[in-house]
């Protein structure tokens, strides 16, 4: 079955840093196109199914025993599979526009390049996961490191109990790889990928993506 | 590091279809080198780490959602790298023998031949996963179709809940043709496959393995 011909659905992927502001900017977007009398399905990696969610608690949730990087892309792929199988799939000839916040390319990013398990390796599990279905646009928010990390602080001293997720505990120097591999990938599937500069005020980047999501339906 | 050469532990891995009395023949052959002041690391896959036990449930109980087969394969991998890295490359300093109750074949003959996914990109999974460590025996012990299957219905009935896994759901074709798929596979890798005639008495089995696993020592 060619889910990317015969769908209908716009399927849009948000990435970016901690902090920069997608799934700010995802609820934005969907409250436009729902207004607009547009179907829209809001989801998001890892999660989004009963077994996604408990691979999702394995992944989110420090433990004593430490996470093996490839124990990690494992689970983010697997988590994935169901995701797409029980969610997305069906979406696409439900819904008009599908939504989701963080896809294969934070795979590529965190753990093919952060994690230094190689992007062509990535890159393959992402297309034994997806079955070769792609996003017809991926926004990648860029902020600078710096902004990320006083984000990074700020969130975390709002929180009750000061605890981080495990990605929350990383170097600059490892936020600076991710942001970099971001715009690489950028350079390397510009088909589907769309920078946006995270810094621009909330109206004006909704106001982008709209324009740009719009364009796709058109097209 | 190259934890194939420097280690001194004989690192034995069992395979079979279900029924085929891995276990109770695992735990004979641990008895008997512990008799013999041996230290004995006994395992299982998927499990053996608080990650990996935690991944076993999601894969052994049945959950409303229907788990794909890319996702069984992901998670058992996912439990094989916590295996590996928190037990099995310990243990290959501190032990003489490492019994461990399914490894990577159990991969490829039950995802990549079962449920179809390839033997090749199964094996490049298990490479990926085990970083090169391979079994020095993996002894494949042999029961026809019909046995698992009474042998199966009879532990079905001694249980109290009356459930099956998932696996033991399955039709006598597909373990036809998974006990197929052990026998070319212990065909591709004679240098590390034993194929035992699980017909035998226990104790005539018991001593088959007893010895190859003393020749390996001695070699």
């Amino acid at each position: 079955m060619d889910t990317v011909k015969t769908n209908k659905a716009i399927f849009v992927t948000y990435e970016g840093i901690e902090g920069a502001g997608k799934s700010t900017q995802l609820s934005l977007v969907a409250s436009h196109f729902t207004d607009n009398a547009k179907k829209v399905f809001q989801t998001r990696e890892p999660g989004g199914t009963e077994v996604a969610e408990k691979i999702r608690s394995i992944l989110i949730h420090p433990v004593h025993e430490t996470l093996h990087p490839k124990t990690e892309l494992y689970l983010m792929q697997a988590a994935r599979v169901q995701h797409i199988e029980h969610k997305i799939r069906p979406a696409l000839s439900t819904h008009d526009v599908i939504l989701c916040d963080r896809f294969i390319d934070s795979s590529t990013v965190y753990q093919g390049i952060g994690r230094e398990l190689g992007v062509t390796w990535v890159e393959s599990l992402n297309r034994f996961s997806t079955g070769d279905l792609y996003p017809d646009i991926t926004f990648f928010i860029d902020i600078p490191v710096d902004l990320s990390l006083s984000r990074m602080k700020q969130r975390k001293n709002l929180k009750k109990d000061k605890s981080q997720d495990r990605f929350e505990n990383e170097s600059a120097a490892f936020y600076t790889t991710l942001r970099n591999g971001y715009l690489e990938l950028a350079k390397k599937h510009q088909d589907r990928f769309i920078v946006l500069d995270g810094t621009l005020s909330k109206e004006a980047l909704v106001a982008l993506q709209i324009q740009k999501i719009e364009e796709k339906i058109r097209s």
